[in-house]
């Protein structure tokens, strides 16, 4: 199973760039992994976050593939704790699912259109992050669930 | 007021450094933070969790003053999203505390006797995280709770 994260704008500090390094690293032990980025939607003099959301919105849908499984990080998703997480990962692979999607969006959030095109959302926290803390968390996340998946110890409780 | 944040075991990689770093200097510039740790507990040739909690628990009950005002950051806690968060921290403002200390525990979480001397307890996520990244996550959430008290443009839902 190959997943992908899709997220709004780079990471401009190395520090950011080295950890998720690392995350992925590990990821790929188990499963593809990767990251890609679309550029931030550009606020003229007058942002309007309804514009920039749905321009965001429209290079995020040039990225993903009709046969994608496309799952939205967002905060109004299902909250699921790591082991329901995992859960979750090893019922896709059941399933034979090919190619996961995990979208985080911008600074703004999704735009209605990607709402109306993908169902499927989950939330990692009722605390909102930075675009850079939520890719890291999510990483954190993802290779928390191969470890649980796998019985590796990285997992505690 | 002064804000402590107190973590069992160092850590070991340089970009959780720099990015914990980064965070301390930023709320620095609201109010006076720092990061105490306390060295892990010995797991000798049978490491047993118990002991190993309890010889932590000793460790932190050390770096805690009788008059902080101590939180526990705990997977059985109170759940607050960011906004609320920030309401708590400007609440032990307005009442003119002096000293608050965040304590994250170990690998097997806290002791008997911590649960026993400190009741108050707040959890970041249903997720269970590397000790690396409950650091950064919480640091990332108290310069946020620092930005919304202040009306700085950070947070922005």
């Amino acid at each position: 199973m190959k997943i992908k994260l899709l997220c709004v704008g780079k990471n401009n500090r190395s520090f950011w760039l080295k950890s998720l390094e690392n995350y992925s690293n590990r990821i790929n032990f188990y499963t593809s992994f990767g990251i890609e980025y679309v550029s931030e939607g550009k606020s003229g003099k007058k942002s309007i976050p309804g514009l920039i959301k749905k321009e965001e919105g429209k290079k995020l849908i040039l990225k993903i593939r009709k046969d994608d499984f496309v799952v939205l990080l967002d905060e109004e998703g299902k909250s699921l704790n790591s082991s329901a997480f995992a859960k979750t990962i090893r019922n896709y692979q059941n399933k034979g699912m090919q190619s996961l999607v995990f979208v985080i969006g911008g600074a703004y959030g999704f735009s209605d259109q990607i709402y109306a095109k993908f169902s499927n959302r989950m939330r990692l926290s009722d605390m909102t992050f930075s675009h850079q803390m939520i890719r890291l968390f999510f990483c954190e996340q993802l290779y928390r669930a191969y470890t649980i998946i796998n019985n590796h110890p990285y997992h505690n409780s």
